[in-house]
C-alpha cells in the first residue's frame, strides 16, 4: 500500500492507494464525529459494504442509496440526500464517506462541501478512474442538463482509500475506460510509467489487485503531484484536461450515450495527438507510441460517423476556455504536456477529420 | 458614504454603505470580466434598475430574473439560474451581481460561489437586513423543504455596496423588520450605537435615506467587525445568532408564514433576554432597555398562541447546534453578549412562556 500526500492551497491530506486501504479510515477518529453517513449505491454496497465495514470497524454508519448511473450527479439528488442526511440527524460534526466511482464522488463531495455550509468527507473510489483521477484533488459537482460538471466546489476531502481490490466486481468496459485515464498519466508523467503499462498492459484485469495496486499508485501520483501545486484550474492542473477538450465533445455530440467518459477522453488524446503533429509540437515517434498505447487498451465505440463541424462547434463550450478561447494541452513528448492557445480552428478539424478517417485495426 | 473593509480568512473586500455607494462598482475594471449578469427582481429592478445602471455606467449587464420571495432560494432555482447563465454565455471570468434582498443575495452568491467552481459576484443589498447583515460575510445558502440554508457555501463577494436610498420602495413591515437586526448589532456593539437607536428610533423611515445611511453603516461595521475575525461559524461569528434560537423555532412552527425574519428574531431577542435574566446573567435594568427598544420598533405577529413545547421541540434541529447541544447567545450587557451551553430545557421553556404570557401593550 502507497501512502501520498496532497499539500492543496486549502488542506493537506492523504491519499492511500492498494490492498488494504480501507483500513486507513481508523486514523480519523470515530469519536470525532457525531454521526457517519456512508453515500453509495445499492449493487456495490451489497458486494462491498460488508467488508468495508470489517475494514473499517464502525459499527454504526448509515448508508445513503442513490441509483446508479450518472442521473444522480444532478442537484435534484443534492436536494435529496442532504435532506435524508437531515432526517438522520447529520450535523455541523457529521462525516460523509462516498463510497461509488466518479458520480458518487462527485455528488458525495458536493454534497459535504455544501451541507450546512461544509462538513468532512472520505473518498473511497470504487473504479479505476476514481482511484487514479476524479477522487483525488477536491473538485467536486453535478451537471446542470447536459452541461457536465456546472455546479461545484473546490473543497479537499478527509481522506482518499483507494484499494483495488473491489475493481473485481467491475464490468470489463468500466474498467477499460478507466485505464484510459491511466495511460493519460503515463504520457503525463514520463517514461517510467508509461513503459511499466506497454510492458504490462495485457495484465491488467479487474481480479489482478496485485498487479494493479502499485501501478494505480504510480498513476494516482500524477493527479497528487498534480493538485499539491494548483489546487484550482487556473494553470498546472490544466494539464490533467488532456484528451478531455475533444473528449467532452464527443461525449456531447452523441449526448452521452455512446461513450463512457475514459472512452471518450481515449479518441481525445489520439485527436490532441494528432493536432499536435500538426501544430509540430511533437515527433511522429513519439505519437505513435502515444496513439498505439491508447489503442492498445481496447476497443472504443467509432467516431467516424460524427459531424466534424458539429465537433467542432461544440467546443468553444468546453468550461475550460476562458472568454470563448480554447487552451489547448497538447503532447510535446511522454512525459510533457504544453498549454496552447491560438491554435487555428481548421488545423483543429483537420486533426479530427484525421482522426475519423483513420483505419482503426 | 462610509467604507468599510472586511478582512476575512479567504479575501479581503469592501463594505460601501451610504448614499451614492453604487459607484463604487465602478472601482472593479469591467473590462477584466467577459460579461457581467445581475440577478434580481421584476418589481426592483423596474424601480431601480435605470438608477442603478447609470449610478454603475456599465452598460452590457444582463439581467436574469427570479420571482420575488423566499421560494426563489431553493437548489431548482440554482439550477434554473446557473442554465440561463450557461445559455447566456457566462464562463469563469463572468460577473454576477446580487441585486436585491437576502433571498437575492443568498441564492446569488451560492450560484456564484458554486458556477464553474466559482466566478466573482458583488453583493447589492436592497433591504435593511442585508444591507446590515446578510449581505456582509460571504455565507450563501438555499433552503431544503423547510431547512433554511441547509445547503450552502461560504464565499466572500468582491465587493457589498449598500445604497439606503433603495430602501425607499420597501414596504413598512419589511423596512422594520430590518431595524430589528440594526437594533440586534446595537445589542452586541454597544452603547453609542444602542443610544442613538433609543434616540432616533423615530426617525428612521424608509424615504430618509440621509438619516439612515449613517445609522445602518454603524450596524454594518458591527458585523463587518465580526466577520473579520470569524468568517466561518466557529467562534466569535456566532454571536450573531443572538435571537435565532428562538427565533427559528418560531418561523419553524408557525412554517414560515407568520413572521418576516426579523420579527421573528425580535421575539427570540426578547426570549432570549428573558432567559438571560432568569439565568442571572444579565441585569433587570439593561434587561428592560433591550427589550423596550426592540418593542419600540413596531408590532410583531404574536407568539402567545404557540404552542411551549413544540417550540422547545424545534429547539435543536437548529443547525448551530453541534451533536444537538444547544449554545445559548445570551445578553449579558447592552455591548456584551456570551454564548452559554448547558442552560436547562426547563429554564429556556420558562423564559418562553414568561414571553409568551406578557401583555405587551
Amino acid at each position: 500500500m502507497k501512502r501520498l500526500r496532497v499539500r492543496a492551497e486549502s488542506n493537506t491530506y492523504d491519499v492511500l492507494v492498494g490492498r488494504g486501504a480501507w483500513r486507513a479510515l481508523r486514523t480519523l477518529k470515530r469519536s470525532s464525529y457525531t454521526t457517519v453517513f456512508v453515500l453509495t449505491e445499492k449493487g456495490l454496497w451489497a458486494a462491498w459494504g460488508k467488508k468495508f465495514e470489517r475494514a473499517v470497524q464502525w459499527k454504526d454508519c448509515r448508508t445513503v442509496i442513490v441509483p446508479n448511473g450518472e442521473t444522480s450527479k444532478s442537484l435534484k439528488f443534492v436536494e435529496r440526500v442532504a435532506g435524508e442526511l437531515l432526517a438522520h440527524g447529520a450535523d455541523r460534526r457529521s462525516l460523509l464517506i462516498a463510497f461509488g466511482g466518479g458520480v458518487i464522488g462527485d455528488l458525495g463531495g458536493f454534497v459535504a462541501s455544501t451541507y450546512m455550509r461544509g462538513i468532512d468527507y472520505v473518498q473511497v473510489p470504487t473504479t479505476v478512474v476514481a482511484q487514479v483521477d476524479s477522487a483525488i484533488g477536491g473538485k467536486t459537482g453535478v451537471n446542470v442538463g447536459l452541461a457536465k460538471n456546472l455546479v461545484g466546489t473546490i473543497a479537499p476531502p478527509r481522506l482518499v482509500i483507494a484499494d483495488p481490490t473491489v475493481l473485481a466486481t467491475l464490468d470489463k468496459r468500466t474498467f477499460r475506460s478507466g485505464l484510459y485515464e491511466v495511460v493519460k498519466h503515463g504520457i503525463l508523467s514520463g517514461h517510467r510509467l508509461f513503459r511499466q503499462l506497454e510492458t504490462s498492459l495485457d495484465t491488467l484485469l479487474p481480479s489482478n489487485a496485485r498487479n494493479l495496486g502499485p501501478l494505480l499508485a504510480q498513476a494516482a501520483k500524477v493527479k497528487v503531484d498534480v493538485v499539491s501545486r494548483d489546487e484550482g484550474e487556473a494553470g498546472l492542473r490544466r494539464v490533467l484536461n488532456l484528451g478531455h477538450t475533444f473528449g467532452h465533445a464527443f461525449e456531447e455530440v452523441t449526448r452521452y450515450r455512446r461513450f463512457l467518459h475514459g472512452e471518450a477522453v481515449a479518441w481525445g488524446m489520439i485527436a490532441a495527438t494528432a493536432l499536435a503533429r500538426r501544430a509540430g509540437l511533437i515527433k511522429s515517434t513519439e505519437a505513435s507510441r502515444i496513439t498505439a498505447l491508447v489503442r492498445r487498451v481496447g476497443e472504443i465505440p467509432p467516431i467516424n460517423d460524427l459531424g466534424a463541424e458539429r465537433v467542432m462547434d461544440l467546443l468553444p463550450h468546453d468550461k475550460k476556455t476562458v472568454g470563448g478561447r480554447i487552451h489547448w494541452v497538447l503532447p510535446e513528448r511522454i512525459g510533457k504536456v504544453r498549454i496552447v492557445a491560438g491554435i487555428p480552428a481548421a488545423m483543429a478539424e483537420s486533426a479530427l477529420r484525421e482522426v475519423q478517417q483513420t483505419r482503426w485495426s
